[in-house]
């Protein structure tokens, strides 16, 4: 009868941000957890009246806020054992010069298993409860972040060229579609189709794509007009601009998870918002690369749903998305000149909420509501730095550092627990990285 | 005789990054320490030929680099009591309607004591081991600095209008002379002028002020073009624009450390350039007040001395030199459209030995070289988000959290041990800002 069992967990902290459609903030609360659901929200006056709750695991945090956890839309995730290897280049020379070499001679199905390893301890010990992949052999991304306990969509790359994971498009698609049906048994794996870019996918795979996301409504999930320059090869080679290319494959819709997107025009913003499509804002990334400014203060204006990625370890080089926070508040207000712009709630909500709508999981993730997934995290604000605390989302997004994050819970498994990796032995995943950096450097 | 003997520490790091003229990164090295003062760096396979090292404690540090203490070369150290008052606002209002009032309300000798004792343990805790300060009771500022073991230059700050710190600019002044006497007996403590900025400041006192500077041969730290805002109002009211004005006054030279600066046309670049005026830079203030965007890249091209400051924790929000120096290194390659602008190595010199030449201290400290100053820290690279490690000064920039400072050592006393702070009571402090919050949220 064990296996019937329901597992309770009770969390009393100082303060819940829920990051419901009211953002309310709540006090004197406490939230419950049942197997891998939030059960419900309630005043902590109200738990007595509570049935059922004798066997529960209470966690009080004196000090600390509780919110959901953080939803990472744009990653490479393997790409954590290249961090560093090449920086201050430009997009162009850093991919054809330094990152697509070394991937052609390391990438296989170790270093996609070892990588995302890596990468998930990582974001997991920083409050990241879900991430966006796109890269090579994502049934071994899927199945490790399975293993792991981690929320993830593993995106379904196509080409038009051949790498150690498809020799051509058809191929590519006959894969993806083998990853969907292959992935299905795993609770906390979704997919989207991850075609690379407009310049490195023709039309004909771009067609099948948009047809099987309509077919079988689930994302897409690209990288979009990340440079001007690549916008005016475009128009050199095609007469026409990415976007509109896109939008005459029928790609714009609420399926599009558009990553990067530094140059639109009037038209094309406004083409992005009567479409529905979601763009995927990467700050560090496009500032380290200098690929461009992602509008985002008008973007956020026409109501577009914008919503954040660190992009890959290579070009970060951190996968902390409360850095990631920060800089896309920080960095909107200085491009707009505007220091009201993408304010600290706003900013919250790119991170979580904003995430799971453009996955398409909002029903499932992004808030602490119940009958939600439980994925929730707690932020501890006894650190010199986040003291004092007038406003705690402002702290969240101004003053709080990743390493502030005390315990996590995916799908209602405790995974850190005062600062401690539970189940995840970052010892070895770090060994095995040290490895790959000798074979690497060699 | 116990008096007379000699403190001697051996570090022995992975790497020691020295930060001197060829930026050498030293393996399989040592750092001795002596009293106050770096004794020798050489290599661990010598240490034995070392006469005198019998009673040294040694450090091993198996997975750190060591290099020199970050030097935070614009702050107001107090308002960390007034982190989170008033965030997504722009300068002037936030200015105008939030912090001077606040400040008149509660500015007093307790809350500079209690504000200075936050900032310098966040800052130490965070691998800052020298700020340079502009805010009122800048005698209490030096002396709990001093108390603290922190290193600082405190800013004599003159304004025309009266505050509690003095009621004309000629108070401002002669309170200003005082200090200067009084924190002499204080090795830790420098002193600087600090005229608060051209539009609150009128000629009178800033003729003295480059007077005293001239003849006392101490900086003048002073906020420089913020924002257009400032330059237009200067230009409608004066006919100058304010760098003009201040060059007429004769204070362009080496001494001035003008901070912010995010507006200047190529002539005065050019005149900064040849008169050695400092700039500091405060790219997370400069973002997160919309205030514009100092143009490092070109400033850098001019070989013009930049270093960088987090401003105070009210327009920040937090006071981490490791954000500062991602920022700007990022920031610099968006503005510029440059990714190889303000690279790594470029943004390290920046936090350190940029930092002390702009304080006039360059002699002393800024980096890890023989006979200098023992500001030393040590950062652990042992964490998922800095492995593999292909580069230790690139994972310094863009992948280090500056809560892997593990040893922090200032003018050769440990401050920080194994991620504690060894002699200052974090708690007690933080007890203490709860308070001021209590009373200010009231």
């Amino acid at each position: 009868m064990v296996r019937h069992m329901k597992k309770i967990t009770i969390i009393k902290p100082k303060w819940i941000l829920t990051v419901n459609e009211q953002f309310d903030l709540l006090t004197e609360s406490a939230l419950i957890i049942e197997n891998d659901i939030i059960k419900s929200i309630l005043p902590v006056a109200k738990l007595d009246t509570v049935e059922g709750l004798d066997d529960a695991e209470t966690v009080t945090l004196e000090n600390h806020i509780l919110m959901p956890g953080l939803i990472n839309t744009h990653t490479h995730a393997a790409m954590s054992l290249l961090r560093g290897i090449a920086d201050d280049l430009p997009l162009m020379e850093w991919l054809n010069n330094h990152i697509w070499p070394a991937e052609t001679k390391w990438v296989d199905r170790q270093f996609i298993q070892d990588g995302v390893q890596l990468t998930v301890a990582e974001m997991i010990r920083g409050g990241t409860t879900c991430l966006n992949d796109m890269y090579f052999f994502p049934d071994i991304m899927a199945k490790t972040c399975q293993q792991m306990g981690m929320r993830a969509t593993t995106g379904l790359i196509v080409l038009d060229f051949p790498t150690i994971w498809a020799q051509s498009a058809d191929e590519y698609l006959h894969k993806a579609m083998a990853v969907i049906d292959e992935v299905k048994e795993y609770p906390l794996i979704s997919t989207a189709l991850a075609p690379h870019a407009p310049y490195t996918v023709s039309n004909k795979p771009l067609e099948k794509i948009a047809m099987y996301s309509s077919e079988l409504d689930i994302q897409v999930h690209m990288h979009i007009h990340e440079t001007e320059f690549e916008i005016d090869e475009a128009v050199k080679n095609t007469g026409q601009r990415p976007l509109e290319r896109l939008d005459q494959l029928n790609l714009l819709n609420p399926n599009l998870m558009a990553v990067h997107m530094t140059s639109l025009n009037e038209m094309e913003m406004e083409r992005v918002a009567e479409t529905g499509v979601n763009i995927v804002h990467c700050p560090e990334s496009n500032l380290k690369l200098a690929s461009g400014f992602c509008p985002v203060d008008a973007l956020q204006k026409l109501n577009i749903n914008v919503s954040l990625g660190t992009d890959g370890a290579a070009s970060n080089n951190d996968l902390d998305m409360f850095g990631e926070m920060r800089t896309a508040a920080l960095l909107s207000k200085g491009v707009s000149g505007d220091a009201s712009s993408c304010n600290a709630q706003q900013s919250l909500r790119m991170a979580t909420i904003n995430g799971a709508k453009s996955l398409g999981l909002s029903d499932q993730i992004g808030s602490l509501e119940p009958g939600k997934k439980a994925d929730v995290i707690a932020v501890d604000f006894s650190q010199l730095n986040t003291q004092p605390v007038y406003d705690p989302v402002a702290q969240l997004v101004y003053a709080t550092n990743s390493m502030q994050v005390s315990h996590v819970w995916i799908n209602g498994e405790k995974k850190v627990s005062d600062y401690q990796l539970t189940d995840i032995d970052a010892v070895e995943i770090i060994k095995i990285a040290q490895q790959w950096q000798t074979w690497i450097s060699e």
